[in-house]
């Protein structure tokens, strides 16, 4: 059984040491699937022994017969071949992932915007709430928004990393949550309408596939914004 | 119909401003119910305007005498009350929000443990392997694999950011796509996993919720790791 599902999968100079991110999803997928397999140690330059799956990097997956690389399409294979088997895309974690995203828009997103942004808010606030604004904001990011202000171009590229995941995701599928809107796309919509609203200029170009997909949101809500 | 339904939104000095990223969640997320609703103008200094909900902070949602606050309460009282509108959950969007979460690994993760990690790996891979690792790595990340080594300590925040939103999940529920574990899961430890086999010292404390994650996940695989 187990002879018949190999997976060539990185190794050090011990080949017991296995360190492969793309490799680790893979064993973990199996295990998920309760699929038994053996691994083949396999080095960096080992090209040629590879090669028969068209391609010069592992993961590589031989399942009776059938090869398949690259991680993501090997998570793929497996949730078609074992239908039968734990999903490794259950339905109803929605919910869970939608809390991560959450929480990474929370913990990374929002301060990097904020970092942007803080001193263009402090000044479109109504004159009432200026002191107030200034307390909490400047204890919870630890800089006058002076100091915050004068450091726009050094907070500029922690912004735009921010931004790769949710650029890379829209360039693959419509919506954060795929073929169609859910509250994660609202989450992240949020913070990034922060921004818009109150940046003293342009955070993100008109064409940017982020500002289509902000653009398709409000008007497939009909909203305003 | 929408007189019945009122959120306190966020508001600059010109009242027709609306800014927060947390307001706005909202506003999509009844949008997305087919929910009328009004705004009241809020400013952060009018405590008493809504001390009736027992918060100082906004959203408020009023809806026909039912008062909620928090984005995420919000989000989930729609979701109760009004099961027949649009889901702002809906359980096939796990696929979509897995590629999120994988683009987030690959291109925000896995940079921030590389830089730690990359020459420990150098130093552990087979000599064959060295000469191809030292080529391909050092063009992708732009320094030398000992320019990365003495800028370890530089580089570590950057790592410690990343994991904010992991060890947050992790604290709020048991697997990253909620109380069992997927693909997301395995993304994102086989991301940790890299770190842990090959950083030469330890990148996180044994006691840290994501270690005691990582290992519930090999554990409930029969994973040894």
């Amino acid at each position: 059984m187990s002879s018949q599902r190999k997976l060539y999968d990185l190794a050090g100079a011990d080949t017991e040491l296995r360190f492969s991110p793309y490799c680790w999803r893979v064993k973990l997928a199996m295990a998920h699937k309760n699929l038994n397999f053996e691994t083949v140690p396999w080095h960096f330059t080992d090209k040629d022994v590879i090669a028969f799956a068209g391609t010069g990097k592992v993961p590589v997956l031989v399942d009776d017969g059938k090869v398949v690389h690259d991680s993501q399409d090997i998570a793929e294979y497996l949730e078609a071949a074992y239908p039968n088997e734990p999903t490794l895309f259950n339905d109803h974690a929605t919910r869970g992932l939608t809390k991560f995203i959450k929480n990474w828009a929370e913990r990374t997103l929002h301060p990097a915007i904020g970092r942007l942004v803080l001193p263009g808010i402090f000044a479109i606030l109504h004159p009432k709430d200026q002191p107030y604004f200034r307390k909490t904001r400047e204890a919870a990011y630890g800089e006058t928004i002076e100091e915050i202000a004068a450091k726009r171009e050094q907070y500029r590229p922690a912004f735009e990393a921010a931004l790769v995941p949710i650029r890379t995701t829209l360039t693959e599928q419509p919506y954060i949550a795929g073929t169609g809107p859910s509250y994660a796309d609202h989450i992240v919509f949020g913070a990034l309408q922060w921004g818009r609203k109150t940046s003293t200029e342009p955070l993100l170009g008109e064409d940017d596939p982020i500002s289509l997909w902000m653009h398709a949101l409000l008007e497939g809500y009909g909203l305003t914004g």
